[in-house]
């Protein structure tokens, strides 16, 4: 089988790339050293090939199904919980006081990686439970860190986010779960919760769940919603389990992909009490869900970027093997077919992977790099890269989400019948991607919230920060050979994009917020595309400058990485025009559709 | 459960813009009657509706397996095929004397797409085994067709197309089974294939397949392929049938999708004699099998629209019942929630939706138009159509099933987490269809197939007659109201699209055949949204023509369809540009890329 991803390519994007070998330079990383970070991927790689992606396929195959009233897992998923618990994993990135390595964020996300690609499924419920830890972290009370953080961070607990309800998806602002005050200070939770990934299993000992929801005549709206601790198992003072807290697993959902994370409806107060303990203060609920969220955000980006990682690796073993057809030139019948790779058509179909996967890589861990600046790196510069990574956010979430997607159908293209057959990983990726535009906030809300909110947020200074970032990139680049295509290109693109933001922003107080947010998709495929471009700008930098001294493979590596980053801009980068000039002409359209004409 | 096609739709495109109602003007269809045809697709949607949308599902979720050494079916598939045989619909487009109804190609087409839409896989059998009779009927001897295509005609029999073999797939030239001559004038056949759809079932008495094999000596390549009959029984003197003809089921392929359609592996000669006769003439198999082929690839790419159609339909259903979220404009949260259908992304979707699968109907219905006006239209025209049909044949293939793709993923966004389960059956539809860009030649070779022979055949006249065409549609529009986008948008990819065909045809010599076609994508990408475009402006000028007199739901329908090609001039159009400019420039990135770069 392929690998499920490139080792060698990590290595660029971390020390190449970007500067993480300098990360121990500052205090928080003293400790530690590139072998350290080394050392940490290095088990990554491991524990994801041999208990993560094991049973990548045997867990699509069995999806989790109730049996004697419990949900039932394929075996395997439970061992790799185990050594993924062993190896330290849910606790890295925390504080050594709490047991964690204090890795950074940036090795963070590039260990993760490894277990996304190597099975996307099994990994939700870890990825869940440090998710969910990290939200605690941040706003739970001393006393509930002591009693429902830390057995996550100990693996030994799981842990959820329960956002949505039957009838309120993206709609949060609906939700109607109550939560009735009791004398204790703590709350009775009644209501039903849709979409909860990992809602239920047997993989842990307890289940922590995060739940929205009302307090008792709260105001309607997100002004109205709180935030809950709900454990499957009441917990006792002294840590042990109690009795069941009455959170029931009402239905299974059965999905296109993804099967092997159990995605649950739960309902709250069924046949007894379910009780929960407020985090922080009222009606600040969605608030805090969205610290969360933001890093869940990156975390589905991550995600995506490393199942069309894993499919590009596989299609790209597939045309190496593949002997089929000839070259148009050559009209000897009697000649041995050639291997697939060798058709340009083919070629274009990789490529394309190739840029899409390995920019989304870049973006995604220079995201996971800006998140370390505004904690470690110096302090002139926080502000700006908190408003650069709130305006990106959006685009990191749900760029690789639709791209990877085109990139895994292009993965099944070039494998033809095989790839469309259960032989090849590359349909199961297919159908485990096709989530990833919907969770955690669909492509439409993506779309809203960048031209919305992030693109004028702190009067626009996201933005500006983005402009300037690839400016100097863009003067960076001079000099160096085989960089005028990706440099014109991305010139132009960044030229579009901000006349047509210029334009739809000076006309917005004449459209009013619903047209002006009418073509907000325009904006995200526009500066989207612009973004990962600039990824390749920056990928191809730190290309041509090793490649005058690189032999053999390593000068094939960077070789690669400037053919990838032409393809980008002449094959991709184009598409930002159309976008543009929809987006800057405020375009009727679709604003104007009426449900009667369709 | 929303309908699996619009009713109406179709209605418009058979009468309003196309003049399928003149056709019994033509001595071939002098007993037709506009009523007659509307019987013929009442009769279709009513035997789509109640025998194959029936188990569409269910199929899918038990996919054909061997028990007792037979492939089983879900029993609802033989009852779908005794419906579908008792309505007629094996033979209704073939001669009276052959027990047919004489409908033209364009109702056969129409009256066939009820079934596509209702269930892809179940409605393989009988497609397969049409389009199998249709080259018995044009190649095969006249004691042939008594023996091996009437049976096929009354639905008794089944048929194949069996082509592809373990290691040639899109490379038909490699194959290698082989006839050996027999002395009665039969061959005997050995050799594997591979894919080969509804090559074993209990559905019907007897199977057909039509495989390409080698007569022992025969040339390397093409020009060594012949055509064989090969029934799964042997078929005595009297038509009944004998022994077992020594086709063995050698595995199933497991899909992602399609999965009603039984795939197979298929040894032939194991365990005993496979006996075959040939078709015409020795070494002419592969262009026999291309008269079938063109038609399967138009019938591939109507299976595509209409999967994207019932998909598109499922969506639009539930955007209008479905409420979450509120417009941006409205600040108060006790408010009720909108319909999603109100969000002008959400009509985004939905439009786009629509203009794919409306605009990809009416170019299937424009190519079997085109082969009405061919076979019994004004003798003057006949050539130029046919060669606007070569033209066009591998656009009505790939472009439907790349785009029908598209809109399944905007269908099953529209619909969000539901659109992922298989509550919902979009994620089917999208499964079933991915399978389109592959069989029946891949959008690769399709590409090959329009740049390389179909733009530059007969002295490039197909590609004049098309813009010819275009041109004047263009000047008919003049004059009518509300058509300057979609005309303005069509004139500038029409111009975009012949400077880049111009271009690259002037510099072919100089980049030799391999360089010439390294971009093949994108004429195909170019000319299949111009053609859209044309198919929208025609529709266009249909609507603005009946509007002024049309009221109520009627004129709800034109407004739609005005809108549509506003929405494919001002959102998908602009694509055409960056396409046709990576054309022009003869793009060496994908050529150049090698092997060891990745």
């Amino acid at each position: 089988m392929a690998p499920f991803l490139s080792r060698r390519d990590l290595q660029f994007q971390l020390y190449e790339v970007l500067d993480t070998a300098s990360l121990p330079q500052r205090p928080r990383f003293a400790e530690h050293s590139r072998e350290v970070y080394d050392d940490v991927l290095n088990l990554a790689y491991n524990v994801a090939d041999k208990y993560f992606a094991n049973h990548a396929r045997e867990a699509d195959l069995n999806e989790p199904h109730v049996v004697d009233g419990k949900v039932k897992l394929v075996p395997a998923a439970a061992e790799a919980m185990k050594a993924f618990r062993e190896a330290g994993f849910f606790s890295a990135h925390h504080d050594e006081e709490l047991g964690g390595l204090q890795l950074p964020h940036v090795v963070t996300q590039a260990a993760q990686a490894h277990f996304k690609a190597a099975n996307i499924g099994t990994s939700s419920y870890p990825f869940l439970t440090i998710g969910n830890a990290n939200l605690q972290r941040a706003f739970a009370s001393p006393e509930q860190q002591q009693k429902y953080m830390l057995p996550l961070l100990e693996g030994r607990w799981f842990g959820t986010m329960a956002l949505s309800e039957p009838h309120a998806g993206s709609g949060l602002a609906d939700i109607t779960t109550t939560a009735t005050p009791r004398e204790d200070g703590t709350y009775s939770i009644t209501g039903t919760k849709m979409w909860i990934s990992a809602g239920e299993h047997e993989l842990s000992e307890n289940i922590v769940h995060l739940v929205l929801a009302r307090i008792k005549g709260a105001p309607a709206g997100i002004r109205g919603i709180s935030l809950f601790i709900v454990p499957r198992y009441r917990v006792n003072e002294d840590g042990s389990l109690g009795e069941s807290n009455n959170v029931v697993l009402a239905g299974l959902n059965h999905k296109m992909g993804y099967r092997g994370t159990t995605n649950t409806l739960l309902n709250f107060g069924e046949g007894g009490e379910t009780i929960g303990e407020l985090i922080g203060e009222p009606g600040r609920g969605l608030q805090y869900m969205f610290h969360m969220m933001n890093g869940a955000r990156i975390g589905v980006g991550m995600g995506a970027v490393m199942l069309g990682y894993a499919g590009y690796l596989a299609s790209l073993e597939y045309a190496r093997e593949r002997r089929q057809g000839r070259h148009a030139s050559n009209k000897d019948a009697a000649s041995e077919p050639v291997r697939i790779i060798e058709h340009a058509d083919v070629r274009r179909l990789l490529l394309r992977q190739k840029s899409i996967v390995e920019g989304g890589l870049a973006l995604g861990l220079y995201a996971a790099h800006l998140e370390d600046e505004i904690e470690t790196g110096p302090e002139e510069g926080r502000e700006d890269n908190a408003l650069l990574l709130d305006l990106l956010t959006p685009i990191v979430k749900s760029w690789p989400s639709k791209y990877s997607q085109e990139a895994l159908s292009d993965a099944i293209q070039v494998m033809g019948g095989a790839g469309y057959t259960r032989d090849a990983p590359v349909e199961m990726y297919y159908r485990d991607n096709r989530l990833n535009p919907i969770h955690e906030g669909t492509e439409g809300i993506q779309g809203n919230d960048l031209l919305g909110r992030k693109v004028t947020q702190a009067g626009g200074r996201g933005l500006k920060v983005l402009l300037s970032r690839i400016q100097a990139d863009l003067k960076a680049s001079g000099g160096l050979e085989g960089l005028d295509e990706i440099r014109s290109a991305l010139e132009q693109a960044v030229a579009q994009s901000s006349a047509a933001l210029q334009s739809i922003l000076t006309k917005a107080p004449d459209l009013g917020p619903d047209l002006f947010l009418a073509n907000a998709n325009s904006a995200l495929e526009m500066l989207g595309h612009t973004v990962i471009g600039w990824m390749w700008l920056r990928q191809a930098i730190a290309a041509a400058r090793a490649l005058p001294e690189a032999r053999g493979d390593d000068a094939d590596f960077y070789r690669g990485k400037l053919q990838a980053a032409r393809f980008f801009a002449t094959h991709e980068l184009p598409k930002v025009k159309a976008h543009a000039e929809l987006l800057a002409s405020a375009d009727r359209t679709t604003f104007e559709m009426q449900d009667a004409w369709f």
